[in-house]
């Protein structure tokens, strides 16, 4: 078994032509999609399944309760967007994400919260997060307390490096 | 000159194939796009440009700073959507919107909260808002206001209808 | 039983900002939706069906095989996009769809062929057309013959006229 | 100066639930979207130069005139698409790729032929393939005429290997 990540899961995308609006910079409603897929591919590789997978495998998915985001600077077709992804709280079923977008720079783009629930295809009632994803959940939880006040800090490369001492 | 609005502006628009995902409901990421699409709407109904010839016409637009949203129900193809946009503060360069989307029978998918500041093309720095807009502002933020716990209404028709005696 | 439709199928829809890219026009990526979502409002109203209840209802869809489409003029924010349907062709399993969009002043912005495929969900394998869409797949087929060379017309008002005497 | 590449480009890109419909594969309408992205990363990787920079820096596009798409095979969530681009023909102003789009494993998924035409900003009328691209094009289209064939390889590894003796 592979040793627990020491890091914050983050996301890499190129914004492209298509994510762009007459605006010359990337499309406001384009930016919750960065963040869906950072959480996504955070499922992935921190919990071992992505939504598709979790539906095939589990029977059912995580859908969104609440997203809130805040804007602070415009993204341009070219830009590296390096979106980190930090379990912020989780309840019985639910999960809390942190969402902070940066350039290569660490120029900050974005920040965010998401928040899912599991629910079960079979009966569309909420469910317990499974038993599997368990100690996967409470690293990460730990290791978002850690990094806390990374989203703040000027530099994306401190996210993964190790932690404090 | 027309007489201005008596009722909130409600944009309508239908849930479609392209919208949806493998769980067979709209996906998360498409929601934020719905409240866009209506808030954009409102400003081609209600101010009388939409953002393709305020930057045209102004030389300026209306980036976003902010958004929040609940969701309460799921959405499939097929779905008529009404979403409600209401105004519901203007600071010197802001506008706050608050967005409802509710389903032909009333039932609530989502509620929203949507900021953007008017920015000048040329300097990239916030802008006050364009004095050609004074008066539909100050038109719809009483609108709004009238309105008030028209989102928790069950039945979108009030949205429409003439406000309280 | 209504009478058989008299007319194409035409499919209306705004261009909004969200379509557009940095060249302030509808980005090239956005066309074969504009097409396909025409030939999924088509598919409700000829058919009775659109591609959601399809799969509910006959457990089956119309994946597609071939598209292709020649552009011949860029669409810009709030113009009006009037996207006619004609079924040009039917076999075991397959449609062949021309659909042709244009400004509502009769300009051409593009043309396009689309092949489908009905397919069975279970075996994944196609599957013929489905019994209950034989009379209006004759019908569409049959008004599509009458209505050629529409596509070359100046007007699209002709889309919703009578046919020839 | 770097050697000119000796192998056609090869985008990749992983299928994700937001590409994804209720069928559970990608939908139709975004897979001119992964050839566009393909194709948008070749003129940065090939021609030094992407979309939005071109407009920048020459003060034009390459809008496209044509697209067409043949279908093989559906793509999943989770898939990793390689999508190898191949100039076929350059004219006085345009450019015509063949994009071909192909799992890991060498199962084709799509083939598709692109065509684009350099049009300036100012005029928007069609203009002759920018100086400062012509060594490229003509070993780019070598480089497509070498690997002729490719497309129906078993094993998209070829794409990346040295030309024949």
């Amino acid at each position: 078994m592979p040793d627990p990540p020491a890091a914050l899961f983050v996301h890499r995308r190129k914004i492209i032509w298509a994510d762009s609006d007459p605006a010359r910079i990337a499309y406001t409603g384009r930016f919750p999609n960065f963040a869906l897929e950072a959480i996504e591919a955070w499922c992935a590789d921190r919990l071992g399944l992505d939504w598709f997978r979790m539906h095939q495998t589990l029977g059912g998915g995580t859908p969104f309760v609440h997203m809130s985001m805040d804007f602070r600077a415009s993204l341009r077709p070219g830009d590296e967007l390096l979106t980190s992804v930090a379990l912020r709280r989780a309840g019985r079923s639910s999960l809390e994400f942190s969402v902070i977008g940066r350039l290569a720079d660490g120029t900050l783009s974005f920040e965010g919260k998401f928040v899912c629930a599991f629910v079960d295809d079979a009966t569309h009632r909420s469910a317990p997060i499974p038993e599997q994803f368990r100690a996967a959940v409470m690293h990460e939880l730990a290791l978002a307390k850690e990094k806390e006040g990374w989203g703040s800090a000027p530099n994306p490369a401190g996210a993964s490096g190790p932690g404090p001492p």
